[in-house]
């Protein structure tokens, strides 16, 4: 059995080595490639894109599998070689259903339909894109059509980030958020706003990013084994365990940009650097799901980075920073600052409250256009409608209402949103049971110690990769399953004492 | 034909799209890669090396070549498809005599003996290194002997780098060369010395690098097409046509480091960014050979970046970069400076004369080790002989002796050095043929234009990538062989007007 292992890992390390390079490619694309570089890169990322994928469709893949199968189920289920025929089997699978020739014809749609997402955007131009979204539509569809006996058309396409997860589970899940938070963002409007100009007065952008490095090394993001770099948008990509870099946008009159925008990719990268080393180059090399990979991020960047144990440490490091700016700003401000609640247009500027808001209302129209309920040439509209009635606001122009994101226009619908607002839900859990464990978190926060829910979060999440899905993590930590619970009452008890609701 | 031409050239782009991932992650391993990195990234870069050798020996290609063979006879020597032909049986049939599992062998036998010379040489240690050079120096041999029918046991070697260069060739030329050479560099040791401390101030080396960055564009490297990055050993690589980057390193107290290194690299990438786009991704898009290559480095380097007309451009400019440092020197000064010939220990800085003295010394000890003559046990102590006998000089150490060139450490003895003196001189060759055809070339760059020269260089070498060997290069060129007479002629006249002699 070892031996068929070893052929099996040294197969699939290959289809993850040329990840890797890709990988590379596309940071690179991102970070410092001249604009001469761009045609050739597109080719060059399409040749390690199909060869990487041709090589996962490798027959003899298939055949480790089944030689594997015998040994299975002899095998500790929590063992790292279950874990690892059980991610190989759920990529492998997958990937053999969908032809190689709708994949080719998807990923020149993506590239096209972003393209003209490009110029649509500036321009706030649905119309525009309107015939490509409608051919995304019709792809993901038949996408999902490649996996038949599916309960909800959306759970092939969700499966793809956060894998056994399904509309009959998360839309309930959301709709109590949803009735949960809207009184709640109802009563902070109620009450006296928080003045947050603090926080958009001038600040260089050199030492923005100075400090927040200083914060993201404080909290465990290894720079031995990363780096930060400046891109327009900033995301998190992992070449190897040992290289897993961030990185982040700064703006000089917005001091929160760089820093919870590194926080949170360094939330990212800090369980990417956590996982079994013994994991690299195999499926099980990477965070399990959307979901739990982005409980990782709101957790640093909110109920850690966003705290008052936090800036208790940070804060006077900040001041000592930016003198003039933040000399004659009290802590008490600067917090409440942090923590203003504000419906705003924009998902990712979004407040802690307000968020899953934004997320709720795109994860219901995806659904609404897959169940053939909401044609694409009226979605403007109901963006428009679900904004007003949610969020109380009414987006002046597509720009910045339905064509805000990326997402859709990348190429598929369903599958994209829910990881969002799930890793919110979950970073609630996470955190009140390393709380149960170790009450001693928020006193450590104060003293800049973050070692005890770094190891706990390491123990019972990050060292484990892909091996567990999203429900099994939650089921082993808590005992019970995904629930908003904890987020809710998170949420409530800080922006109650916040606002003084 | 077209429609099997266009075939193999799809195949062809497959192994270069490959070739140019494995160079974009060697170079972030150069530049910004953290060193938790390193592990996989040796992985990731020898599985792509794999793949491309896979995908470049498909039978497939082999067929279409012979498909191809009955139309060739009726091309145009000079077209562009006689020349893809030529280019790609000359790679396709060389790949095919060495088996992979030598291949393989040897790579790993590469990285082993450069991971061993980087402790060896800052300890000078060459005992240490010895085994490993003398299992070198056997797989050397044993390469060759893939190639039977060779005239001498290193064609086949140097035919890597150069291709079609031949020892009978180059011996005689470097024989030629040593004995113009010696004389000159006595002679010039017999005068009255440069005075070049002014070189040697401290000189901030952002301000260095700006410097450097507004030459090397002036002369014609593109930066929409390119980037300068930071390394310890300075280098040129090509992701594409659209994008080829150079690096630069830059000391406070030397400031030809950062200068004279950028305006090198830049040579090389002003020639890559010069081919002819349809070559991308075959094996014309890149430059001929290394000596045509180094001719380019050396040209823009040496050629023009030393001589008076370049500096009675920049020197003004360069003293208002650094007023305190450089306002007292005159420009006469400053370019006898830069043109200081004193015999040293370092070949990557050595002025223009003794230069070629250290690379035929080379040469000659790389032939004789690989006739059998000279023993891998006896190297130091034959190189220690040479610099004395050719330099006047004797290295203290092994560390600045023979330990200082990564060359033959890196994994082959033969191919590595000719290049370097067969550029400087090609470089004389293609100037003088330059001037012939444009004498307006020095008093332009009094003025700053470059572009006259640029485009001749564009017009006579650049365009044509790998489709002419660096011969015929040198025959459609000066209508005859390659000739050190222009190369020695310019050396003689210069440096016999700075030391009178």
């Amino acid at each position: 059995m070892e031996a068929l292992l070893q052929q099996l890992r040294s197969r699939l390390t290959e289809v993850y080595d040329l990840r890797a390079a890709s990988a590379v490619l596309q940071w690179d694309q991102t970070t410092y490639m001249p604009p001469g570089g761009a045609a050739a890169r597109a080719r060059q990322l399409a040749t390690l894109a199909r060869l990487s994928h041709e090589r996962l469709l490798d027959p003899e893949i298939g055949r480790l599998l089944e030689a594997l199968q015998p040994y299975e189920k002899d095998l500790p289920y929590d063992s790292d070689e279950a874990g690892l025929l059980r991610a190989t089997r759920r990529v492998y699978e997958r990937a053999l259903r969908v032809p190689p020739a709708f994949v080719a014809e998807l990923s020149a749609h993506y590239t096209l339909s972003y393209d003209v997402w490009t110029r649509a955007r500036p321009a706030g131009d649905f119309p525009m894109v309107q015939p490509y979204l409608e051919r995304t539509l019709d792809y993901s569809r038949r996408l999902a059509g490649f996996f038949p006996g599916y309960e909800h058309i959306a759970d092939p396409l969700i499966d793809y980030a956060d894998p056994d997860m399904k509309v009959s589970v998360i839309r309930p899940l959301f709709a109590q958020l949803q009735a949960e938070l809207s009184p709640l963002v109802q009563a902070i409007r109620g009450r006296p706003q928080v003045d947050d100009r603090a926080l958009f007065r001038s600040f260089p952008r050199i030492r923005q990013l100075d400090f927040a490095r200083e914060v993201v090394r404080q909290i465990g993001y290894d720079f031995e084994r990363g780096r930060q770099d400046l891109t327009p948008h900033p995301f998190t990509t992992a070449f190897s365990l040992g290289d897993v870099r961030i990185t982040a946008r700064a703006v000089e009159n917005d001091l929160g940009q760089a820093l919870f925008g590194s926080i949170h990719e360094a939330g990212h990268a800090i369980y990417e650097q956590g996982i079994n080393r013994s994991f690299e180059g195999t499926p099980l090399g990477t965070g399990t799901s959307a979901g739990v990979h982005e409980s990782q991020s709101r957790l640093w960047e909110n109920i850690v980075g966003r705290s008052r144990p936090f800036w208790s440490f940070f804060y006077p490091r900040l001041q000592a920073i930016f003198p003039q700016q933040l000399s004659s700003v009290p802590l008490e401000a600067f917090y409440r600052a942090i923590n203003t609640v504000r419906p705003s247009l924009i998902r990712t500027d979004a407040d802690e409250v307000t968020y899953n808001l934004h997320v709720t209302l795109r994860f219901d129209l995806e659904l609404e256009m897959l169940e053939g309920r909401l044609a694409v040439g009226d979605l403007a509209e109901a963006w428009r409608a679900r904004y007003q009635a949610d969020l109380g606001i009414l987006p002046p122009d597509d720009r910045d209402g339905v064509l805000q994101d990326a997402h859709w226009f990348d190429g598929n619908i369903g599958g994209a949103f829910q990881g969002y607002t799930l890793g919110n839900i979950l970073s609630g859990q996470f955190f009140q049971s390393a709380l149960e464990a170790h009450p001693e978190i928020p006193s450590e926060m104060e003293q800049g110690r973050f070692g005890t829910l770094l190891g706990w979060l390491r123990e019972r999440i990050y060292q484990h990769g892909s091996k567990f899905t999203a429900a099994e993590l939650v089921e082993r930590i808590t005992g019970g399953p995904i629930s908003i619970e904890p987020y809710v009452r998170y949420l409530r008890e800080k922006y109650g004492e916040i606002y003084g609701i």
